[in-house]
């Protein structure tokens, strides 16, 4: 085998070959598995090789280089994914990344949400910060990052919402073309509007998502375009990162519990990978937790999880979380075996409890898109099952921003999210926490009187101190 | 007059009073004008006043620290604005400090936009990528901060826009309420998704947008609410801090022209007491120019820049760029100023003009919303009116996220944004740049030969390198 910076090993039957033996087709040709991928110093079996034949210096050297590239001014230094480029060096010319300075997402405290969850201490880690306001930013500079660098002038994907935004941002900054292939029939302008705006090509095909995936995957094998479907295992060595970035903000103490929405599962899977190499590099003593939240009708791994057989079986995805609407989820086996090393769960959330969490973490001046709000509705539920304990210290992965989906913030306080079966199932104790966290507006007369009333009869209006 | 951290002087009359003396009016009660905050050091009469007497290092000594503070994992150092605090001493009690991580923002090269204004060197600043998506996030923590200082336990504001979006997620993330006043009628609710997800109570007065101001300056004599529109002086603090931080991503290089959108007129001023002050302090040896862009349809500083009276007439205020659709603009006295001091020119722009500029940051992969857009097409007309010469270094300033006004990038892709009479405007040049760039989705059969000869028809692939 040609000697590369890294090799691809399925994760399905374990075969492996040299980084660069495939280009664009991401599926092992013995067994349609994924490809993880892996470098000299990550193969858990060995111990790491640290040194200069691996370019890697050991933990303590690697925390100081990471820290001091956080006063450079180097575009490569400044993005939060390649400032960690020690542990991805998946390209050849560092002159090919392609970066729109990623990463370096805020990582809040969330303490009226811990207070309601029952725990002592919650972060948030909000991934909707990146540029296109989606943690898919983290993957893209990757694998947009490894087209360039191989030499593509054309990406694509099958996507209407985060992944395509991101995808066309990157190949914009590149110089590349870029397509997005979606269904035919009545378009989701919304969900569009960001990768028209970068320029990106759309692709309307006469047929369903499956069949715009299955033409893209043929399109690559005769065509050099670069896939950047999340079967491409270089968009997860980009999502591992943000693990890193928040050891070092947490001055590398390890959290208990890590808690991430679970649509097609690549996210969980590249924390998990982060954390494991972490681990296997002596940056941490131990790995956290991984949990894994489903929203109620897009469950496809809560129904593997909790089935005695552990059948994969996927499901017709049906939730407003659109970011997390899959049934079919890609990633499956990777994030599996991350929930099985790493340990943690996976729960399954319903519309309203996702409403409701979704209002709780704006009501702490954050905001997300519905499907980051899984997160804390599962913690909740994690409390309750006791799977994770009071003091244990959690981060929720919050994955994109609210100006994702402005129409459910709004649907929501007008009071036409939920349907009236949906709203039949909210106890009395969560009706109470919606009651006060709905705001719809108020029409008032324009006479300071008249607003001051108000304000005296509805809110105990007090001096200040 | 009591010793406070900082005073405040009045923009028209040159009153100066202590920085407690007033809490929640921000009108000089001799003439109504607005007031600046000054500091010991900041005194352009005066030499600066460096030393522990003032908390204030010299100009090697701030650059070391604010550099150092990049490295530190506390919040109010990992905030682009509060990492300059030793230039804002505007709050008693640090631990008041309301952030979000904001600032930061990324500083991007446009070669494409560059070699299309003719000039061989462009940035943008883009302010659209803080928390809630618009520069207004770097105000608002300063002036939060301050009303979280000073005890309140309500804030308001009149907006529809970014200005109550910021203001209801600092304060939540505070624990303060947050009041947005608009006018009755049709109800933006899209504009409104975002405050009321930060859990603003919205109050819709029966009365048009100057009523509301009205009521809400009246509400806040009577009762201790904390005024937080552009009036409000800490906001403006804030918002110098993005021409800090842009000196410290060029390596303390100076621009040579900084081009700014201009709707109520607070963000030019802002930024040019930025860099009024480095230079008085000795950071930076010269200031850049600096220059304000309106749109035709709200171009009240235009008119005034132009009239050889030089007399502000507020205008009935039209155009699709909603953020700057300001006819009668606060500020506009103080970003007179800094024009007159700093040097740098007016102008106006067309919504055609509008259109294509952002259509031309979109496809550099970076996207903004129309007001930002308003600069690069400004650009264009300063560089044809001989103000910018292509050798001029110039940082073009991007106020709000592309995801701030998705219907705009719709329309414009759909072919539904300009009317005929604005089309027929444009020039054949123009006509060939918006036919590249404008991409309605293309809709074909299920078939890879298919896509394929669409491809190679369109496009003249070509194979990787």
């Amino acid at each position: 085998m040609k000697v590369t910076t890294h090799n691809l090993r399925c994760t399905e039957c374990g075969t492996v070959i040299a980084g660069d033996a495939v280009n664009s087709i991401f599926r092992c040709p013995q067994c349609n598995g994924l490809y993880d991928v892996i470098y000299p110093w990550s193969e858990v079996a060995a111990r790491p090789a640290f040194g200069p034949e691996h370019n890697l210096p050991n933990a303590s050297a690697l925390r100081w280089l990471w820290q001091e590239r956080r006063t450079s001014t180097l575009p490569v230094d400044q993005s939060g994914v390649w400032r960690f480029r020690d542990l991805l060096p998946i390209v050849e010319n560092p002159e090919n990344i392609v970066t729109l300075r990623e990463g370096n997402t805020p990582l809040y405290e969330l303490p009226r949400c811990a207070k309601s969850a029952g725990v002592d201490w919650l972060l948030a880690k909000h991934q909707g910060m990146n540029p296109t306001g989606s943690f898919k930013d983290t993957g893209m500079t990757a694998a947009l990052s490894v087209a360039a660098d191989r030499g593509f002038e054309w990406v694509a994907c099958a996507s209407t919402g985060n992944t395509s935004a991101a995808m066309a941002a990157y190949a914009a900054r590149a110089g590349l073309r870029s397509i997005v292939f979606i269904p035919d029939g009545k378009i989701a302008w919304g969900k569009l509007s960001q990768s028209m705006d970068y320029g990106a090509l759309t692709i309307q095909l006469k047929t369903d998502f499956d069949g715009c995936v299955r033409i893209l995957t043929e399109l690559v094998t005769r065509f050099p375009i670069y896939l950047l479907n999340s079967v491409n295992p270089y968009r997860l060595e980009g999502q591992k990162t943000p693990a890193f970035e928040m050891l070092e903000q947490l001055d590398w103490q390890v959290p208990d519990h890590i808690v991430v929405p679970g649509g097609n599962l690549a996210n969980g899977s590249a924390l998990g990978k982060g954390f494991m190499e972490m681990r296997h590099l002596g940056l941490i003593s131990r790995a956290p937790k991984i949990s894994i939240i489903q929203a109620e009708g897009a469950n496809p791994l809560y129904r593997w999880f909790t089935d005695s057989n552990r059948i994969m079986r996927p499901v017709t995805a049906d939730t407003r979380a659109t970011a997390i609407r899959i049934g079919n989820p890609a990633s499956w086996r990777k994030a599996a075996n991350v929930i099985d090393a790493l340990g943690g769960w996976c729960e399954q959330v319903s519309e309203q409890e996702i409403a409701l969490a979704k209002a709780q973490i704006g009501a702490e001046g954050v905001g997300c898109e519905p499907a980051s709000a899984v997160t804390f509705a599962g913690l909740k539920k994690l409390v309750a099952l006791g799977k994770v304990n009071p003091e244990e210290r959690t981060v929720l992965i919050l994955t994109g921003h609210t100006l994702k989906d402005s129409n459910y913030t709004i649907d929501y306080h007008r009071g036409e999210l939920l349907t009236e079966a949906e709203n039949a199932q909210i106890s009395p104790a969560d009706q109470a926490i919606h009651a006060a966290l709905r705001k719809p507006p108020v029409v008032l007369e324009p006479d300071t009187d008249v607003v001051m009333r108000m304000l005296e009869s509805h809110m105990k209006l007090t001096q200040p101190a």
